[in-house]
């Protein structure tokens, strides 16, 4: 259950306030050469403490790699890699002992296991994704090699949102700003939004997009592991996740199917299809053009200010939190969806190579 | 990449045109009674011909069942069943063969194998749904012996939406109309709406909404196997799913955390919220709340009008379907939905028995 | 836990006095031209009643094809199959519905399932076997057109041996006698042997030896899925077989490393060896020299004549069974032999595509 | 490729003379009390420069716990452990990069993985099985809380062979000697073969017979993953394994079925067979009587003498390889084959949870 993928396959480990955070990648093939500089460049994306918008906790977040690489390539064995857990502040969370905190995992994981460690959330906690960057900053190296880029950005902090489509903005400038937004002034007004929530000692949603270009036609399946079924599943799993949807998504369902259809040309000998409501995914499979996605996020939920709740005795109690913690979980989880939809995509490129004889 | 789930796992086979669409369950416990005329009612549901606003095509559906039933009961080894087919016109797909129809498998399928079975949408026809049903039929009947009762609805068609939540509304009225809709009035207009997508010869989407009541506290998993995103997974490899979401989805984006956080309270010595913006998932682990969700579905991509295109030598041409079809997939989606929640939540129940020692 | 091989995946069901036996295909690859006659072949090698020294039970094992074929060529959607059972005496078996039969799986069901299909064996009847050659013609025709032949043939039956090294015998007779060994004086003794057994209302065991010539070196893994390690748990997944060894086995370990160490040569521009104790794989991977194996298979347990046992309640009996069984399975495990090797060797085709960029 | 086990799941990293070897051992469950220097002691156990006759190299084989174990208790997530390599001397390897060693995995890497890691074996040394050591220890600890103890010894060194069968001998006297052999006599006549077989730089194989007592009846499957298929595929997994029989194995292929058969009888209200040629396993479940089997070790490939062989140009060369290795695997084996079966045993405890409703 802490595996993920099918040929690419990711497999974690690690708790908050445990030693480390650590993951094995089986299934990368060898001969790959990778750039360890760009996998730590994303894992300090990732990173807390890199702006006034995120928490202030300071976790340097170096990835050490065990196994796997040798003489600057991939040899196709097992890549075993840890990132140190560092500043911990364990007795923060004495007082969370006995107490469930609302909306967060401390009663289900109770219910589940029987025990658990209460120390940042442990396992549920959101350090676990920093495997996932590290894991899918080798599959983007290996997707990149094969023409594919895959950027996200933040769409919509609270009730801000952007007001263009992806096509018409220049995701290049997505890290011109903290809030990791392509359009300057939008960042501006989600800057803003955040900082409110902050001072407010409360949290905010929003929505991530997710475009990846370069995608040959022919990458999925046509039953359950559908390529936006395997990308749903992907970003369904990150932490604070509500929704996914891909290419007209729900809106789509407006649409009467003569709107929707989108109609193929011939684009200099290429297939290429007038509209995109298919989102890149026709049957399951891409079909070479764009694949983009959003991914909807709910606002965190660890407050920093006294909230109602009951101990595991059931007596009715308060809960206040301590510690340093994001209002907004969406500047630093675009890298964390990049990487999950890089982890899909390299399985799918590897599934791919079997489809025909 | 044909199975479905890790402990109670199907697997199907069938194309639309051939002998028939069959599947495997493997991993059902020995033991279960069967009722086997309930899981014929399911396929009913879902089969075609059923009312005037579904298409005329007319399939009985019978499932046969070829082991892992003796006496009534499962034994524990894998339930083999078929459905045949039946009725079909594989000469209204001739024209098809070597043109890619908008937004459908077609070209995706070609790029993907090399070959296809063109007659019907092959593989990728939604005919192959009805091993689902038939397996989500008895997941149901086992779940229905611990208490668990899942129930989907039509919850908007186009623009016509169902403006209450669901607790406002008695789900037992659902199957008391043809379109699946729990409330007689905004049914009458959802009927309304897709017997005018069927005189323009068009097509409408629309959205589903599905409700798990009696899952215990404890179900799921931690990291990628999240309860919701198993969920996730399940519907959007449903064919024509865009769009998931859960609890209080992509609307909850725009709350705050402290209008978000559903406050846990003691209920006559059971754990409770007050709020439910979690859906019954807290850390990817039901708390025993209700589980509910929404699916979005794109209007679907057969016309039966002409609509330009190109052939497989890329060259401009027009497609004009003829075959007998729905003008909307959500009424007969309905026990598909359900049949995917059974499924997921069968396998999370064998899951959560060995979590603790 | 009834499915086999990781991309080539084989998923059965079906118990001996049901409807059938049948099978899924999952991971075939499109494009491969299937010759159904063959199929047909290895059933018929298979089957009951083909020569005076198996049972006289008369099974037409007619395999019929439901998907995944379409004009003569695979799809590469899955490809499901199903065996009707005929000439069932299920009556038979009433007597035995309360008894544990010695030496079969009659306890260890009970223990397992709580219920089983006391008819025939039910699921650990040798019937399912039906299922594996069925699928393992497929991989056999896949693997043909690469190059890679497996032949398979009886090594001795009770103290009966070969007495040459498969290198020494002209495995093309393997089919002209009906006990399948490739020397004819020996494949005599073979025959007396078992009908001396068949006279005795006993049974006799025996080991099969599976020889493939032709697969690629770089073929296998280096750790858990070591080549040698699947084909091992393939034909240990047999019914009755109790040991696997290959290369120099059991007698290997009593060499010392420089009698046993195979050196290699340049043979005009290829590497071989000189020797081959290694089987054919080393490390886990093939080298490209004939992979060999021995199969040790019991006599099996099913005797015509009285044994002592006891019942479910404990209580000391005795069985005396009726119906028609095999004095000794051997003659017909050949093919069931070559279809496990096959299976594992299609799916480590398919592996090998993935481990170099 | 790198995992092991359905429920009870191991992955494993590390080469030989990188950083070290890891493993994530996913699906235990919460709440067992471990003992963590009982691990420490089956490491210990394993470890080289134990004894005069094994290799000579100082490794203390320390493993660290990074996740999963909360104040001495296992959590239900997963648990990361690492051990670092020590004294490595990767330079004895330089002469050997571009050379095929005789029996090695040299050759048969190069052509799966075009690059290789030389140095020491890399991924295909026999210390990876340090982590399948450390995670048996501690799937045995599970088990020994159930009842279930496993016991594995040295049954034949080259032609010295035990002349007793297991139950009439001591097992508890198995680690009094180095050579791990339970009879005092037959160890010293083991131990010294062994030291003959390093003063004339060569190497010696042998057999590990392997015993689980206490397992219930009921766990295992009806087909592919029948229990001793499990053990099968477990134990040839192990490095330089060649065979594997369980029961009465090869030998019992000689035995006519009235001798093989195990008479069932009630001893004071428990079933139990008189016999037990079947080795605890019928139709490939356990019975609850002991599970026995045997495991063949080639004599190991490196030789501290001069070999012919051929460079990666196919140019005959020598290979005289420096480092301190052992003459005879086998008593370090011991506790490498205990492990794999407590993985087996492990794994198939959580299966059966799920066999009845």
């Amino acid at each position: 259950m802490n595996s993920f993928g099918q040929l690419f396959k990711l497999t974690t480990y690690g708790e908050s306030h445990g030693a480390g955070i650590g993951g094995i990648i089986d299934g990368c093939p060898a001969g790959i050469e990778l750039d360890l500089d760009l996998i730590q460049a994303e894992l300090d994306r990732r990173k807390p403490g890199q702006s006034k918008i995120t928490t202030q906790r300071n976790e340097t977040d170096t990835v050490q790699f065990f196994s796997g690489i040798f003489e600057g390539k991939t040899t196709g064995t097992p890549i075993g890699f840890f990132i140190k857990n560092k500043d911990q502040h364990s007795n923060d969370y004495n007082d969370l002992k006995n107490v469930f905190r609302p909306s967060h995992a401390d009663y289900t994981y109770t219910q589940k296991y029987g025990v658990r460690d209460h120390r940042g959330g442990g396992r549920s906690s959101a350090r676990e994704t920093i495997a996932r960057v590290a894991a899918g900053a080798i599959a983007k190296q290996l997707l990149s090699k094969l023409g594919i880029s895959i950027q996200a950005f933040v769409n919509s902090v609270g009730e801000i949102e952007l007001d263009k489509p992806y096509t018409e903005l220049d995701l290049s400038l997505t890290e011109s700003n903290i809030v990791r937004c392509p359009d300057p002034l939008t960042a501006e007004k989600m800057i803003a939004r955040i900082e409110e929530a902050g001072r407010n000692h409360d949290t905010v949603g929003g929505t991530i997009q997710c475009v990846a270009t370069g995608v040959p036609a022919g990458w999925g399946a046509p039953v359950f592991n559908k390529l936006h079924a395997d990308l749903g599943f992907a970003m369904l799993g990150i932490n604070a996740v509500k929704g996914f949807e891909y290419g007209s998504g729900f809106d789509g369902t407006k649409l009467s199917g003569s709107e929707h259809n989108d109609v193929f040309v011939n684009d200099n000998g290429n297939v290429k299809t007038v509209t995109n409501n298919s989102g890149g995914i026709q049957g399951g499979i891409s079909n070479g053009q764009d694949i983009y996605m959003n991914v909807a996020f709910k606002p965190i939920a660890t407050l920093l200010k006294e909230q109602k709740t009951i101990d595991k005795n059931l007596k009715a109690t308060t809960v206040n939190p301590k510690g340093r913690h994001d209002p907004c979980v969406l500047p630093r989880a675009v890298p964390i969806v990049e990487s999950m939809a890089a982890l899909v995509l390299a399985d799918h490129y590897l599934i791919s190579k079997n489809a025909k004889f």
